[in-house]
């Protein structure tokens, strides 16, 4: 399957206004692997995957993540995390996609982890930034990823954390882990 | 020792509006084990030790922390959470309290901790609340109180988080799962 014809079959799995966030995730990825010495084949074709199941049943996601010895503990909290998860699966069972480095940055892109690659970070931070999006932090994280890929993905979690709290979610802790990390990160420059 | 003795020894260690505080929590946490139906003697004796360290050299706590087996993740992270643990091995070292569910009290006031007895909410509770304290989310904290022990905390520890968020500090994990955990216990009701 070619590049063209893989952009076919995600435009059929969401709605139109989703396909362009989509798209954005693209441009935007492949801006930020120019900026910051990133592989922009590579993070152009996870952005291009990185939301295949986001519309998918949450049933069908949550079957994905039961049946294949996916994180079990992502169940137990907020339906937005079952997408990356269940999206990696399938691009690897169903596009035949090996490169874990691909795999990774599609599993990881909404919770982030510990240790991310730099592939992980462009298609997290192009996720929070790209040209579609509109929510009070963004204004400040596209300034913070023109010289840094750390501070602005941890703007990013930041106002992720901060929604939860506003709407007393309870707040996946590999997300604060991620957090931790970026920041530790950004103090050791 | 005696109840007065002890009182003694505690205010000697901390300056003078500190022991203010040290005194807003032991009201405090009295009033809400009789709201509550907790113990008040031992909300009033962990309340007075609380905060024993509080106030020593930060290497003091810390050497406490490395040389007694006390959770050594915590030094990585906010040197405000030390002088819980620190308290909590002087309390039985020094005093002989040898009640765990007392030193466990005065050990996760500042954490908390996931399946928090209802000791540790009270003191941890007291903490964030006593009259004494003057800070943006106490009017809710103080109203939340009148009715449930869970949805207090909650918002104290919302206050805590947001604050380190602000602050681009990292955030203790076991925070996160005592709130996950306060949130869960909180939708079971």
């Amino acid at each position: 399957m070619n590049r063209e014809q893989l952009i076919a079959a995600v435009k059929e799995q969401m709605p139109e206004r989703r396909w362009l966030h989509t798209l954005g995730v693209m441009e935007t990825s492949v801006i930020l692997a120019n900026r910051f010495g990133g592989d922009p084949v590579k993070a152009d074709l996870a952005a291009i995957l990185h939301d295949y199941c986001k519309y998918w049943p949450v049933q069908e996601q949550a079957k994905i993540i039961r049946e294949n010895e996916l994180p079990q503990d992502l169940l137990a909290f907020d339906k937005e995390l079952w997408h990356s998860h269940a999206g990696a699966y399938i691009a690897k069972a169903q596009f035949g996609i090996e490169d874990e480095e691909i795999l990774d940055a599609i599993r990881y892109h909404t919770s982030g982890r510990e240790q991310m690659t730099l592939l992980d970070k462009i298609v997290c931070l192009a996720d929070y930034m790209e040209p579609g999006r509109d929510f009070p932090a963004v204004g400040l994280i596209r300034e913070l990823a023109e010289h840094s890929l750390e501070k602005a993905l941890v703007a990013g979690f930041d106002s992720t954390i901060g929604f939860l709290l506003s709407k007393g979610k309870r707040i996946y802790p590999l997300t604060i882990l991620t957090r931790n990390d970026l920041i530790h990160q950004i103090n050791k420059e």
